[in-house]
């Protein structure tokens, strides 16, 4: 594959150029902003494959889903991507402005650039390489980009549920991926899933001056206490229930961890802490991020936070919490849970607003998509990968590929420094570069 | 005193004209907008009552005091008032812009109407039609007009304690104060304190995917959990050594509450709650009201508070946090018992700023200047006044006439329903014009 990756050299600077116009785009789900000019944008690039492209509306409200089939082969290749991105705030830490995206430094900063544009259009550029290079396609490749990722993907699993034939294939490439600080391959086989929802209460007709906080209930603190019997001090979920659902890791699963590096102290430093929660350390810290679901305020507001004082009684506050879920926990399940402990602990005045969910996969560690990864990792980056059984992040890999058995595997160009879903996302150009040799390696593996 | 009212019926629409000038200039003290301004109308005003103005520095950053002597007599009146309002927001709520004062269904509305330019324009006027139609004054009159009343009057409790000969006087009339729904007049002797704080926390170098919510401190969760061990859901403030320091009401105290008509049910129709917090109702609710200390979350933020979801690890939280403080908690010892109390429940991280504070403040039932509030309100609402000991609302009476021994009495033209602090703030016109002719009988009795 020597004219493939002189191809990807020589074309260096204009692959860049053609990223910086995708990454340029705002494509906002939470908002809708960009959306429909960004669909548009991702059609055309596919056509350029010379793909058959549908645009596939899969429910009232829901940006299309670009669905791309390309290629001949025995072996058919489902790759899922997204085309949407998280919203850019807060904008005044962004270094450049999140939708113009800048090189500094070796990297390439802007929103989405990571999660995943880049991905996105460095798979575009890889297929386009193998074309210029090698001519037709090994294999079959049905192409799923679907554009709000970033809000749970409200509306996919019914369709695809309802879409099996659609998506039939012989393995899944996941939408994105990491390599490690020192650029090793990593490959992971499974996502958590999320349960996200909004807290609201209105404690008064309307916004009181504060010296009736003797006797007007204040919606700020209902939120605080209520959010209070979600999860103590020391990290434990309280929510009745929750807990019980949580599966232990298999004996593989522990081997794999075992084999994963896990360098705390530089993730310690790029956090800015010198302390993970709950006590935990070492193999524990590695355990607990992995199979150990989460409860996160994601955002809280009420009353005045302007500069300075104001002496008010709110008569409304909302939160914004996500949970990301492990296996056996279900999206639905939580909500469920969550009515019934926040009823049972005195709070029917806080409403609940399901703002969608995902369940979690687990995929099969010996399926030959994930061998033909494990290979093309090696020969690309000259090491064996590091394989996760799950990763951290959330995706609808259940509802795309789990579901329908078939066997997930994701790897990619991303860092542990990326700041994904923060300021200053970016990627790193040698990542990918050799993200993009490690496709078309991987393309070869999976055909064979 | 027939030439008196006629001149206020007689000048009826052109006081309303120049009521709007006041409310029409923005005066926000939390955020300094348009301070300036409304010091020099205030300034030109006491200058066309042939007033001797100054305007005094009390200290680095704080809006000037307009400081205004006029009159002759054997007794000297201290007035206090000030020119400064709380912030407008929320803005989508006022059904007339905050700063463009309108007439609807008898009232004016405005922010700062009520809160309290209605007050100091009303005063102006009375003492206009007093020089109009009964020529000199009879007493002498110290106007003490601030700027920064709403932010808790930063400077001026050090500028009064070193001037206290600019303050003597037989008695201060405080800003403002209300008639009841029904419009039978009130006084209050005594107003509550306050401490107010914005906590803060950093837990992290910046906003995190929310998938290391395993594992990396969440700052909305640290605030939540500390702002829950400060007040319990059944109201109790928790923080060590707080309610130690509430002393109970004395008999006096109980004698001058139980006199006070108590409307339960249309405050809670106004507020549209069923129930008071703490269990409270009747007589309780009312001592519980002008009695005891508060501890509101006026504002809280964190994280991602737009539409739609954001999955992220917020890195900062703040809240702002107020106290109403009765007899004898102090701004300081607040301040103190907070930091101590947060430390030893393992909050170390959650940083404290002391936005200001007042001390509380009881005044003589018996003094001169009460007599004589309370004849002149028998003759012109014709009933005997109300008189709260202390009311539930704060300013800075301590350091501008309790300390000094000066006896207070306030009253004024607002009434239960001005929303006060809140979207849409009013007075009724019929009030106003009822508190002018409180202003000059009063006057008359105090100069006795």
């Amino acid at each position: 594959m020597q004219s493939y990756n002189d191809y990807l050299t020589q074309h260096h600077d204009e692959f860049i150029e053609e990223l910086k116009t995708f990454c340029a785009q705002p494509s906002v789900s939470a908002t809708g902003e960009g959306m429909a000019e960004m669909a548009e944008l991702v059609r055309q690039k596919m056509v350029g494959l010379g793909a058959e492209v549908e645009m596939l509306n899969i429910g009232a409200g829901s940006p299309p889903v670009v669905f791309a089939t390309l290629g001949q082969g025995d072996k058919t290749l489902l790759i899922y991507n997204h085309y949407d991105v998280q919203p850019p705030e807060p904008l005044e830490l962004w270094e450049s402005p999140p939708f113009e995206p800048t090189i500094r430094n070796g990297n390439i900063y802007g929103r989405g650039v990571a999660d995943n544009k880049g991905h996105l259009m460095g798979r575009i550029q890889a297929i386009r390489a193998w074309q210029a290079t090698m001519g037709e396609l090994p294999c079959r490749i049905k192409w799923f980009v679907e554009g709000e990722e970033e809000t749970s993907s409200a509306n996919l699993e019914p369709y695809c549920l309802a879409h099996p034939e659609l998506l039939q294939a012989d393995g899944c490439l996941w939408e994105m991926g990491n390599v490690t600080e020192a650029g090793d391959p990593t490959l992971y086989l499974g996502a958590k899933g999320m349960s996200y929802v909004e807290l609201t209460v209105q404690s008064l007709k309307g916004d009181q001056h504060s010296a009736f906080g003797t006797l007007a209930p204040d919606a700020a603190w209902r939120l605080t206490w209520a959010l209070s019997t979600l999860k103590a001090p020391d990290e434990t979920i309280l929510i009745d229930g929750f807990m019980a659902q949580v599966a232990e890791p298999s004996e593989t699963d522990l081997t794999m961890l075992a084999s994963i590096p896990f360098d705390e102290a530089s993730m310690k430093a790029r956090f800015g802490v010198d302390k993970w929660v709950a006590g935990v350390s070492g193999f524990e810290a590695l355990k607990r991020h992995i199979f150990q679901p989460t409860c996160t305020i994601c955002g809280i507001e009420s009353g005045y936070t302007g500069k300075g004082t104001k002496t008010v009684l709110a008569a409304k506050a909302m939160a914004k919490v996500s949970f990301r879920l492990v296996p056996d926990l279900k999206p639905a399940v939580v909500v469920d849970l969550l009515r019934k402990h926040l009823d049972k602990h005195g709070f029917t005045d806080i409403q609940i607003e399901d703002l969608g969910g995902e369940y979690p996969a687990k995929s099969d560690p010996n399926a030959p998509i994930v061998q033909a990864a494990a290979a093309a990792a090696q020969q690309i980056y000259g090491v064996a990968p590091i394989v996760y059984p799950m990763m951290a992040a959330t995706g609808p890999m259940w509802p795309i590929a789990v579901a329908h058995d078939i066997p997930v595997v994701g790897f990619g160009m991303a860092y542990p420094g990326i700041q994904i879903h923060a300021p200053n996302e970016h990627l790193r150009l040698a990542d990918y570069f050799k993200g993009l040799q490690m496709v078309g390696r991987f393309l070869q593996e999976f055909s064979k």
